[in-house]
């Protein structure tokens, strides 16, 4: 992968986030392991997607991808909606600025205590199955407020390319297209809004979501002949490159893709069309960064015991939906002397724990900070950080007070 | 695999745990989801084990299997000595009425700070590497205080038919056999008791285990004509079955195999010989009890969606450390009816969240309890409970308080 270091610029020969060098960072935030995401590259990784993106594409962000209230915070003034999978997330939501009709609720188990804290909160629940549809009403009774909804919809065609398939075939998400009639027929008098289909995540190819996009519109288009649309929910699915052998997804050809959708079908609907995206939009904005604790050598291997694990970031020790463990892009943060091939592990005591396998690194002692990139999503609250009774790790969210162009001068 | 239920017994059609139905359970604990302990399945588990080996042989208990309070209380009553893997299980275990040279530290990654705590403590010290040594040398130095060390040896052999690999070849874990001699010869003053000789995890073949512990006894009776050796931990590595394609292990030939060991080479030592075990003593006491909050049918299979998931009980969704996926024994802990092709998935908005992949189970509807089978081991804590932002799971440790021939009565 190229550039991986250059959103987050040496100094000095110290790597630096939001423009603070990672080792005052471990002083700052009083220790390693932590995680630490930039602002700015947030702001910037949103306007890039809305400069590719036609104008009428409202764009909402998943909250599951990081959840930190920081993160959420400044993300509530950049983009134009959140999407929660949890009461949890959906309480962290509604501490920001963002307007509760803004908010979407999915996930396909959601109790009952669950849907009437989205009903109070006013929020949009998306719908995912026939059994929902009749708690939500119930709830809705209860409470005295007619539930805001949105049916999500499993289409009949999958999508080439994602690292995880949600729609087509069977599925426990969303109710299946063709049983969308019966189930709209059952609405009474809920606030019906529209549609929601996230067929895939985690796809690198332009084409296939390309195709996705397309093969959702004419099924919305479809149903929208059964009932007045105004709110579609095209999901995402957009990727980001995680190791060597991944090209970074192109934009390009998604938004014209899009533009073409909106003129030709889209707009006859007068409906919020929305792209939810969560990974894409943080997941490269943040490093995980640990302190070597020992160096060893054993038969041959060097060794590199860091203070963190994957405890803290699970992903990156390939134990968590991957089918092929790939070493996640990392560096020595506060060195850059001559290389040499080392292996990287984390603290825990099972083999699992490793972080970088024969990885060419700077010459790195204890003492020494690894930062690993693409850390921004599903990393701290994606890992186990109970296992083997260590503390949880920090997390700050830097950067954003001086011009972005000063991102290459060490502000303090 | 056979027996499964067997230590839940029903009563009136309902799965009990230490003689409690865990629909009364789940009340009791205030909701689902719940982990639930049984008390004298521990008890049991520990008497089994101490029949089976011979007198001569201490058993330890590995914290990191579950480290839950009430269940480190109980088993400080059970065993003989704790191995804790961080300064956190070690706080835990200090807790307990367990004696601090009776609790062994072990962990490639040990932090100054963890090693001061641990030589404040008293506990055993099992250096990892000659760095860690020199390390704990100084923290002895700078608290005044003589560290209780052992080494663990990273042996010149590894063990067929383990789960996981801890020895032989190049490890992080344990200073290699042939580097030994160097590392006592830096020993200086520290309170040297012994050597640590663990190989792998989870083994479910008996003559594999035989077989390593000879190994490991051979190799420690060479080490100790270096130095006296008053301490011996032999590992553990005990395996239990997690699908219907494993056997249990069979305790016999190992507790032979050990009394001839003790006999013929180990009593020589004088040492105290230590088997450490997490897993095997806590891992088929415990089940983890969710509720099915959805019903739904979706192109021909018909899917149980729970309020738990992996954020709990990621193993048993087969995203931790598995090569391939195979079902966790499970049941519907509420009804015994008709038997029907299911699939249980969890709460979360991901196609990970699997629990049952077309398992055959007794007609659950909304409201029932699914209970999944060995959980009591590497359940809650290695799981990412903050994953999408749902409420940590309770705990709970039950039975215990009548005479184990009543546990297939309801004692309320």
């Amino acid at each position: 992968m190229s550039n991986t270091t250059e959103p987050f610029p040496r100094v000095n020969g110290v790597l630096t986030v939001g423009g603070v060098p990672v080792d005052r960072l471990a002083a700052r935030v009083g220790g390693t392991p932590f995680f630490a995401y930039d602002r700015d590259l947030l702001s910037r990784r949103v306007a890039a997607v809305r400069a590719a993106l036609p104008a009428e594409i409202s764009l909402s962000y998943a909250v599951k991808a990081n959840p930190m209230p920081a993160v959420l915070h400044h993300m509530s003034g950049e983009v134009d909606g959140f999407d929660v999978a949890s009461a949890g997330e959906l309480q962290k939501a509604l501490d920001t600025t963002m307007p509760a009709d803004r908010i979407s609720f999915a996930g396909p188990g959601k109790t009952t205590d669950e849907l009437v804290q989205a009903v109070a909160a006013g929020v949009t629940v998306e719908l995912e199955s026939a059994g929902e549809l009749t708690r939500v009403r119930e709830v809705g009774e209860r409470l005295g407020i007619r539930p805001r909804v949105a049916l999500r919809v499993n289409p009949d065609f999958s999508v080439r390319g994602s690292g995880m398939t949600l729609g087509g075939g069977a599925q426990q998400f969303g109710i299946d297209a063709e049983q969308v009639p019966a189930v709209l027929a059952r609405l009474g008098d809920l606030d019906f809004h529209g549609f929601h289909v996230f067929a895939g995540s985690q796809n690198l190819r332009a084409d296939s979501i390309c195709e996705a996009q397309r093969a959702t519109v004419d099924l919305v288009l479809k149903l929208a002949e059964l009932v007045p649309v105004r709110y579609v929910n095209l999901g995402g699915g957009f990727g980001i490159p995680y190791s060597a052998r991944d090209a970074a997804l192109d934009l390009g050809p998604i938004g014209e893709n899009l533009a073409k959708l909106v003129d030709t079908q889209l707009r006859q609907l007068d409906a919020r069309v929305v792209i939810e995206l969560g990974r894409y939009l943080v997941g490269e904005a943040g490093i995980y960064v640990t302190r070597v604790v020992d160096r060893k050598h054993s038969r041959g291997t060097t060794f590199l015991v860091v203070d963190g694990g994957l405890h803290h970031q699970l992903a990156a020790s390939g134990n968590f939906g991957q089918k092929i463990r790939r070493n996640y892009p990392l560096t020595v943060a506060t060195s850059e002397s001559a290389v040499e091939t080392v292996t990287v592990v984390g603290c825990l005591c099972t083999p699992l724990d490793l972080l970088g396998d024969k990885v060419e690194l700077a010459r790195a002692d204890v003492g020494d900070l690894i930062a690993i990139f693409q850390a921004g999503a599903y990393g701290l609250t994606a890992s186990p950080t109970a296992f083997l009774g260590h503390p949880s790790p920090r997390e700050v969210l830097v950067g954003g007070t001086a011009p972005v162009s000063g991102e290459n001068q060490c502000r303090q």
